[in-house]
């Protein structure tokens, strides 16, 4: 292994301290650089890696290019009971979210179900973590976003659809099962990690220059025709949620994220839904148990690694990242840490 | 081709009104027999055979052994503003899943959006039905079912995921816009019109017998390991549709549906979303159309079939079987006879 690609291994204190003072640099008020700081390492403690430690540069980039403005808010544009607009007039991708994830869940407590349509914000950077602060709060909790065109329709060579995320997550014990996927087979973070690391896609994840599946990362990055889950069915719900996103937020389309070459003014969805007014409350738990343990004893193909629940992984992941440290590569860390 | 796979063509009518006797037969009431039958048929008419013609024989065959109660109606249970609770009583699928439709819309009217979830309820079919009823009166809508485990976890072998099937919709033009899919690569219909065919699959849908992927239908039909989407992707979407199904409706798991043998009382959701009062309501079938013609315009792989987005390949297939009639095999539609 080259140097570059050393592995260095921090504590989240150190690797969230040195976020914010960058962050304070760029002239984001205490507060906020503080909860910014904060999911970017708790990210990168719970393993999504592409979307906290490694994608942070391109965050402070988009500071310092004024497509994020860090002294902008989301705010309220228009109410229909349980179903609001907020404008999030391009301020931080991550606090905007957290506002919206909050408010949906307040209209969840008024109205049983509350949705938030929240226009012209920025990258969430990891839609999970929406997810997991609704379910552990006690909701069922369904958000999704749209990005700027990096995915071909079904029979397309051309990218006019995002990988739009979709979050889905309900409580579980004293944590939470939370679904964070892409709608590509592999995220673009994913992809560049392979490519970063010299490594294959242990499955083919989009087409290489001769319009073939390949396994090889840097091919698809090239082409740039990843592969959506299912095909035709993975671009049939980017379509979908790309429509529902800019329907519900009055914000832009992928179309016109896409128009302006950089992705900033994303549309997002935030659905949260109250549960303990259910006449089904008390059994819940048991339940929820019953579906996990039930999927737990599921009989494994030979050889494979353990069946978990999604969500489980980064359970694993955090508890070994508290213990060892966050894995960052040296080179990455180094770029940071010239930023400070 | 052998002559049990002769196909004959039927009018719409036709067909209803042998579906519509066969249901009086069954002791359903007039009106709901009506109803009932025009969903089968219009399944057929509008292409998805699997959930409306080839699968009646089933339906009728569920209502002779009292899993389907033909005299039961779904009734309202709990109430928590914008969120309901129903109770299927194990009517028929297709009238619970109507009636939840229309309170959703109803509670959208209300509270801008609406949900219900229906416990103890059966096979709505098609529920790309009630995606395409919703978004043609108006409303952003998705809803969702659980089913029998049919579809192993991720790194399993053996069934404990429903295909849970999840449908999207929006108003476009007239018409609408509906993604309606099992998270299976294909539903275990699609697999059996696939076998009874005698074709292979286009792509890979499941795993043969030594556990390597297959395009064969028949031998994933035995195998019972079916492909979700995206792999785990498709696996993890499954299970928080379940999880969500079964928190939101109070009612059966796919867990618990599988321990009865037979599929009967499910779970399901139905989210409506309200529109003309949103403030970009006036420019929406502007952004709507902006979003169908940039896809429309991408630039197909050579040679291939045109670029549609989701739905509307039920146009056309309805424009066609309005024309020149609904096929139908005639060894199905001898043994639907049968039962008039």
């Amino acid at each position: 292994m080259c140097e570059m690609n050393e592995t260095i291994r921090l504590p989240f204190s150190e690797m969230k301290d040195v976020f914010f003072r960058i962050l304070l640099q760029c002239g984001m008020a205490k507060e906020k650089a503080e909860t910014c700081a904060h999911i970017f390492a708790e990210n990168s403690l719970e393993g999504v890696y592409t979307h906290g430690v490694n994608r942070f540069p391109a965050f402070v980039n988009d500071i310092n290019n004024h497509f994020v403005l860090v002294d902008q808010e989301a705010e309220l544009k228009h109410s229909v009971g349980a179903l609001e607009q907020w404008e999030g007039n391009l301020g931080p991708g991550i606090l905007n979210a957290l506002t919206c994830t909050e408010r949906a869940m307040n209209l969840a407590n008024e109205h049983g179900i509350g949705c938030v349509g929240l226009a012209n914000t920025n990258h969430w950077m990891r839609g999970g973590a929406y997810g997991w602060k609704a379910a552990k709060a006690g909701y069922a909790f369904i958000c999704w976003t749209n990005t700027i065109a990096n995915l071909p329709a079904w029979r397309a060579v051309d990218c006019r659809l995002g990988n739009n995320p979709i979050i889905m997550g309900v409580p579980y014990q004293q944590e939470a099962i939370v679904l964070d996927m892409a709608v590509s087979q592999y995220s673009n973070g994913k992809l560049n990690l392979y490519k970063m690391q010299n490594q294959q896609l242990p499955l083919p994840g989009g087409y290489d220059s001769n319009g073939e599946l390949t396994m090889n990362p840097a091919e698809i990055l090239t082409t740039e025709r990843a592969l959506p889950i299912g095909y035709w069915k993975g671009a049939g719900l980017s379509l979908l949620l790309d429509l529902l996103a800019v329907i519900l937020s009055g914000g832009l389309s992928t179309r016109e994220i896409t128009g302006r070459k950089t992705e900033y003014g994303v549309s997002q969805i935030f659905i949260a839904f109250h549960l303990t007014k259910l006449p089904n409350y008390p059994t819940l738990s048991q339940t929820v148990n019953g579906i996990v343990n039930d999927l737990h004893q599921s009989i494994k193909i030979k050889g494979a690694d353990p069946i978990l629940y999604p969500g489980e992984r980064v359970l694993l992941t955090k508890d070994e990242n508290r213990k060892h440290g966050i894995p960052v590569l040296k080179s990455v860390w180094d770029k940071i840490l010239n930023m400070a």
